[in-house]
């Protein structure tokens, strides 16, 4: 074998052993009885030793130096395998072990005091994971930005300067749009009453299969926070379920879709190699965000969903489909993230981004965290906010140490918007198909223009390529402020 | 650290990521997407390798040579890592992944000549791998006895002569027993009716909480076949339902409690070490079946049960609880081991004990091994086998090669009966407590004399200390002569 497929056939055993990882995630969040974890702790540890160990193996430099490319797709496997290498060698064997270890307990403390709505139970593990992320980040950055070196892991090639030059252009009309929403005061109906839980499940089920999800590689569960894992010929999604709430389900379930759809439409030539993931995050939720809002969110969607919902659950008191349209769009003041609607959801993340860059740069110590978020929430959203599960404990990122993960979410909008200019300009009539609840012009052309190249094309490229120009917040901000403007009669 | 907790410590990751290859068996049976089997092979297959370098990893036998036991556990914990060594060591690399490849094809091919009723198809598979298990015991044996040799792998310390010995005594009892049985024509009621699945799994859950299972630590699902997986703080099992067949459920369930009581109850002190799980097949499938047997198709047990089953499924025909107590232990000619009653079951046992054996010592030809097995069940039996799916291809273990695996079943059921004998003897009101479901008095008393140990005491010490006397069929037989002769009227 030439020195190329040696290292190609070791990445495969790391791919595989990796997805293993991930497999036990999903484990923890589905399936996993509570009383466990302090095993699975030690398991998982076990197992990222197994990978730390593999990833910083002498042999790869070896391989690495001896291997001929003999075409394109070589070059980039090897362009990824010689990043991952070179970043990989740069953390301590110990102090990856010590980050599984510590974030597998904080998460589940984590939990614990956001049942209890008790920062003061979560601040001492998180310390202990920002001191390790920060370690983690040092040992990256060789002398460059802390941040800038956990975005690699995220969002590679992105840098924390673009991304702030591109938020700040972001934010302020984010919050114009969303002021003069909250101030229209034009009547749009809430949805109220009790929807059965088999009901939401059967039509998240009838989603995913609309979306293009293929359960004979993936599974659809419930977990608290939902999450698509896994990659190849086993991509599994979970959603969620409240009486109240069944947009939460509904668009969990699409959101997912959109991730695992990503992942499922991936090249199967790159199976098990370093290009058989999605490029990105940025570019994974560029994905979900798509399904979600653009697709799932639009008004033509919506009309077949207000069908399917009548049919499932009977009359709910909203029998105008355009009334449904604004009523899924519908803008209020709210505290939750992922309950966020178009609007204001990018004013959420961009807390964290500024937030989470203050804590990894030493400026912001943990024990102020709490006002600190609520300071700038009440600056963004003109709301107090009311208790720590409302606040600074909704998210399950910190206490995973993923730190450089959120701003991938609005830059995935950001993207998002950029596509579906694209798509809309090359689908005229989409939206006659998405009247009958088909969305495959739209997730076909996805497929096409992103799902298929895996890692092959680098995140901007991607973008570039599919949508035929650099990627810039303009084409978002329009497509929200037109459709809102409507929507709210602005 | 010292070289043991040198040691140490790295057989807590190995034992760790063994943990982690039984809940991948797990997921595959229970959850795995069907389109994933490919990749999930995969992903085994790098685990293995990993599980591989581990166990040869030449460190080891330093570490062994230079640790010093500072007291009776850390001795015990030095021979067993040593053992199995020494094992590993004597089996060549190449001659390790020809089994695991053949047996892998084998095994579909078993499946097939199964569906299709066809041994011709088997034999050859069988033949590569029959070979390859005898060259494995030659490497094994280092000059001893072949059989022997494999049977360490699943019972340490037992011995073919012992074992035949023991099992020469269990034979014509069983054959007489069950001959007396089938003549007396004595009537006692089959179940019939249809049972719906979700009373069965109310039930059956119902019942792992009555022979103790903690779910806090465990879950329960429905798999093809029934079994227990994980060891420590993650004990998962399986059952499955039939509509017809209720106590295919129940049995089934309370014997994979068996198990799993055993793992949960393993003091944890020994937690992720070689100790940490049951000492053998046989010690544990003692477990399994006194739970299932002497003590959930006892007449104190059955009759709280046939309560619940008349709450949960309604009047279903069998009005009195000791017309009940029949139907649970009902004995009818049958072909299959695994749907075998106590009374049979070990003589399906001692049939491929002695068919393999003859094998592996190179007596009988897999060409014969057909009408082998016809002409044994014939004899023990009475009945000419009409299909091989009913014969010699109905189990899966030679596919596998695990060849000395069988003889663990009976001996398990042997152990069962010197516990059993010396529980009724420390616990004289059990049956007032079986009566109201209440199995803790004889669970807690194994916990406390099998369970807690693990791996520390060995096999038939275990059994002795627990039931104050060398292990033997005397009890075995004198309880089932007592109890059969009772239900049929002998």
């Amino acid at each position: 074998m030439s020195a190329y497929e040696d290292l190609m056939a070791f990445q495969r055993e790391t791919e595989a052993l990796g997805q293993i990882m991930g497999r036990l995630g999903w484990d923890q969040e589905t399936m996993m009885p509570e009383g466990a974890a302090q095993q699975r702790a030690e398991e998982m540890a076990a197992l990222d030793g197994v990978l730390h160990a593999r990833k910083t193996d002498p042999r790869i430099a070896d391989w690495l130096e001896a291997a001929k490319p003999a075409d394109p797709v070589a070059e980039r496997q090897l362009e990824e395998i010689r990043t991952r290498y070179e970043r990989t060698q740069r953390v301590p064997a110990d102090l990856s072990a010590a980050l599984a270890r510590t974030t597998s307990l904080a998460h589940r403390v984590w939990a614990e005091a956001r049942a209890t709505d008790d920062f003061d139970l979560f601040a001492p593990k998180l310390i202990e994971v920002l001191s390790l992320a920060r370690e983690k980040a040092a040992a990256l950055a060789d002398g460059g930005g802390l941040y800038d070196a956990l975005l690699e892991d995220y969002e590679p090639g992105a840098t924390e300067a673009e991304l702030e030059a591109m938020f700040s252009a972001l934010r302020p009309r984010l919050v114009a749009l969303r002021e003069r929403i909250l101030e229209a005061d034009t009547p749009v109906p809430a949805l109220n009453g009790h929807f059965a839980e088999d009901g939401q499940l059967a039509l998240s089920a009838e989603l995913a299969k609309a979306f293009g999800y293929n359960t004979i590689h993936g599974r659809i569960d419930k977990a608290v926070h939902p999450f698509s894992s896994g990659s190849g010929l086993d991509v599994r999604i979970t959603t969620r379920t409240a009486p109240e709430d069944p947009f939460n389900c509904f668009y969990s379930t699409i959101h997912e879709v959109g991730h695992a759809c990503y992942e499922q439409g991936i090249d199967t030539d790159y199976l098990l190699t370093p290009l058989g993931r999605g490029v990105s995050m940025g570019v994974h939720e560029s994905q979900s965000r798509i399904y979600e809002n653009q697709l799932g969110r639009s008004r033509a969607f919506t009309g077949w969903l207000h069908g399917r919902m009548k049919d499932t659950f009977g009359d709910f008191g909203i029998a105008d489909s355009e009334a449904f349209y604004g009523t899924v769009n519908r803008c209020t003041p709210g505290f939750i993230r992922t309950e966020a609607d178009e609007v204001q959801y990018n004013l959420h993340v961009l807390l964290r981004f500024d937030l989470e860059r203050e804590l990894i740069a030493g400026r912001l110590e943990v024990s102020d965290l709490q006002d600190a978020w609520n300071e700038r929430f009440f600056k963004d959203f003109g709301v107090a906010v009311d208790k720590p599960s409302n606040g600074v404990l909704q998210d399950v990122h910190w206490s995973e140490a993923l730190f450089g993960y959120f701003p991938t979410y609005t830059l995935g909008n950001v993207y998002a918007g950029c596509l579906h200019q694209a798509l809309r300009r090359d689908i005229p009539d989409l939206d006659d198909h998405l009247a009958k609840g088909d969305t495959s012009p739209a997730t076909d052309w996805l497929k096409t223009a992103i799902h298929k190249h895996g890692g092959f094309l680098k995140p901007v490229d991607v973008i570039s390529k599919a949508s035929g120009a650099a990627p810039s917040e303009g084409p978002l901000l329009d497509y929200l402020e037109a459709k809102f403007s409507e929507i709210y009669r602005l």
